[in-house]
């Protein structure tokens, strides 16, 4: 487990050797969605980055356990302390139970996420479900005077808490700009400060969500949440703390400095975040009306789209650029890695066509790299910070290669063919996560059963011609696969027995 | 919405009725999994039976609020008040966070859920969610006067519960016996009685799930769950609480007698009890090596299976039996039911074929009734407490009709034709649940694959017989369908592009 894994930790601004805590082991905690909506590519693009991540420390030997949480309660709409709660609202507009909405888009949410073949994490922790630690984490913070308590409302009290440790430490913001420009919102009374936050809120006659605590009735601020729950599944300490950019703040700051205030120390060793996603250059937001969810990229329905795209499609485009970089969203773009990634399905494929050559391998030729180089070079680029469009342009290379070799413009002996197979199996399949599922899809059933019928056809004709030999030939040869072939006055039926 | 649905009533010992406290809606509690090992046939056959009547529910127009709680803390070994807790112990056999055990067999029991085609419910809360909900329940049973503190944990005082109400009303047990009948158990010293149960246990120091209590640092005793997340979510009294028969006594009998203490009155208007599975006419059981779970039914890999059953025909087969009888799983009586069901399936598929007749139905013979006939009756027997049986001897007297229809045993006109389809989709599919879905199977997607390589074989052939009018047609056909054909040296090669 001498990795040599280096990933860009966004606290200390560059990239470090990745260390763990405790040798063999990973603390992971993943920002989570906010469950009252559809999943989307701002939900997608975190999950199969840090599935990169969970994939690769597995395969290192570490035993990770990866927390990821759901956010069902707490999340206000206007992301500051003030608004309705989303969910809450969500529930109100579709006249259901707070809890049916979270239930509902969860299902939507480990659907999406299966289709995306991104693997569930060890524990997924919902925020509703730890209040009792929520309250906790205020009480210590509050013990240590960080916090203050107006009219049932709890606040973290930014400025103090900045005089004895650093508030922006994260993301780099300045608390005397920060005090200069934040807006004193309606409603906001209650906070000595606009840039304090709320740990707790006292809920208003109308809110529903709402549990007993020593201040009010009401319920946990957002950023509690992450704080409590990293620290009952990871400890007080952990490794790697992942999320969207967006989330740097005020979110993330907000949990170091309840971490901090809690404990007098950080929780998180490596800070990743991973950049945004845009939609033809634009950032997606509803009112821009170019917000495509999951679901509408797989079936094609939305009016952008001008047509659907298979999950290992998104995944795979998503895998083409660094995570730190932003992503957009085309048809253009998304067909050009359709393409892609079927060329390097077809080229895997390919390989045991492939006739191993006696002699030597012609790679020795300059102009191509061999296999186990491509390997070593593709370690070499997820070492460095999870470089997948480098381990991606290798594949591709590898699929040169392939190509060559079948059309006898190289040769390949056994060992050189057999470790292109296996950078194939260990970097595109167990490491990137693509699957190649030839089930998929009812569009392929009904190809495949016309063709059984144009099978058919051939036969009746053959019996027409009382050609017997070709008839019965056809007839046992798919009696012997399991189809079930009647013949009828109009023609033929068959069935496929499992 | 007059719809005449009776349910057997545990409480009442008879067949009720069914009418909602709201109209127009329903709440529906069931008692799910505590997740601490392989989904089995003890856990699908509460899923199906209560997927049945929230799907009838449902298409009888109630808006249905169903609850299904995941069990993760509270329920020890020995099912009654000592011992280790169950997911603790597994957590500790396979040294994982207890939360992560319940993740990884939470996925597994939705990924067999998903494949028993049961609908997931509207709200799945965890008792570990709800320790808060909880212990509010408990102070206002101790408020009551009904349970009493020792050492930390708080136990029910079945006796002095039982003088006021009635403890053994749905089970039927007499106290009088209990008391003279329980064992006390070492360890159980704190309780008054043997028949007390507990309603929150103080942790030991080596208990891993523990959370602050008036009372202790602690846990909730088992039953206490049902009881605070029905209220919660479906409020102090509603319609319909469902669960195995096995859970009757003591969890549903303290379910009661908590919801009595605490608010003076019953909260469940109708218990509905499954009957329990046997396997070749035992008990299953562990250590009489019979447990069968359900991935091995599914993939047949369990000694005691001569195949794989889909699951669709381990629904099939349960539904065959009458929710309150005793359900007994064999090779034979699977095999019988696979061949069931796969009849009625190719009965549907052959609806299209039918020939309809200008004249009157031959049905006016006395020997068949009529699809219409077959509707009101099926309606009769699912509204008779959910008669399953009954209904798909019905589809079959359907798959008769269709049958003799296509031999020309007897004429069918257009209605009677569009009334057998309308039977088999509402009944089949819709009530009763069953998919027929032709994409399932690795193995189907081989046996298609090798028909396509018969097919193209057939135009080589051709090819070589200079026969290029058959070898173009097959080329532009299968193109046609998305396949991508290739000529090599070997012969050929092909993939279906989407």
């Amino acid at each position: 487990m001498n990795s040599q894994l280096f990933i860009y930790n966004t606290l200390k601004r560059k990239k470090e050797l990745f260390e763990p805590l405790n040798p063999g082991r990973v603390g992971l905690y993943v920002c989570g969605p906010t469950v009252y909506g559809d999943p989307h590519l701002g939900h997608a693009r975190p999950a199969v980055t840090f599935d990169i991540l969970f994939r690769y420390l597995k395969y290192l030997g570490y035993k990770v356990r990866y927390v990821r949480n759901i956010t069902d309660v707490g999340h206000l709409v206007n992301d500051a302390d003030e608004g309705e709660d989303k969910i809450a609202k969500k529930a109100k507009l579709e006249q259901m139970e707070p809890m049916e909405v979270v239930q509902f888009y969860l299902n939507r949410y480990h659907k999406a996420m299966e289709a995306l073949n991104v693997l569930p994490p060890s524990i997924e922790p919902h925020a509703s479900g730890h209040i009792i630690e929520q309250i906790q984490l205020i009480k210590e913070i509050m013990a240590k005077g960080f916090a203050y308590e107006n009219q049932g409302s709890v606040y973290f009290d930014v400025e103090k808490y900045n005089g004895q440790y650093n508030y922006g430490i994260l993301s780099g913001r300045n608390i005397e700009d920060m005090l200069n420009t934040t807006r004193e919102l309606e409603g906001q009374e209650e906070k000595r400060k606009a840039i304090d936050f709320a740990l707790w809120k006292r809920a208003s006659p109308e809110h529903i969500m709402r549990w007993p605590s020593p201040w009010s009735i009401g319920f946990p601020g957002w950023h509690l949440e992450c704080t409590a729950m990293s620290k009952k599944y990871l400890g007080e300490s952990f490794d790697i703390h992942g999320g969207g950019m967006d989330l740097v703040f005020p979110h993330h700051e907000c949990e170091i400095a309840q971490s901090v205030a809690s404990t007098g120390r950080e929780a998180v060793r490596y800070w990743m975040h991973n950049n945004m996603v845009t939609i033809n250059g634009q950032k997606m937001g509803k009112s821009l009306g170019n917000f495509i969810n999951l679901t509408e990229f797989f079936n094609g329905t939305h009016s952008l789209l001008t047509q659907a795209y298979a999950p290992m499609t998104i995944r795979f485009f998503m895998l083409q650029a660094h995570y730190r970089s932003t992503v957009d969203f085309s048809n253009e773009a998304l067909q050009a890695s359709e393409k892609g990634l079927s060329r390097l399905l077809d080229a895997y494929k390919s390989i045991e066509r492939i006739t191993p050559s006696k002699e030597e391998n012609t790679l020795k030729n300059d102009s191509i790299t061999s296999a186990g180089e491509l390997i070593v070079k593709s370690f070499e680029a997820i070492n460095d910070d999870l470089n997948t469009p480098i381990v991606i342009s290798y594949l591709f290379e590898a699929a040169k290669i392939i190509n060559s070799a079948l059309t006898e413009q190289c040769s390949l002996i056994t060992e050189e063919i057999r470790d292109l197979k296996r950078f194939f199996d260990l970097f595109l399949f167990e490491l990137l996560g693509i699957k190649d599922d030839p089930k998929d899809g009812e569009a392929s059933y009904k190809s495949f059963a016309k063709a059984i019928d144009i099978l058919l056809e051939i036969r009746l004709q053959a019996k027409q011609n009382k050609d017997w030999a070709t008839s019965d030939k056809i007839r046992n040869e798919l009696t012997a696969l399991g189809f079930e072939i009647k013949d009828t006055k109009e023609g033929f039926e068959w069935k496929l027995n499992r």
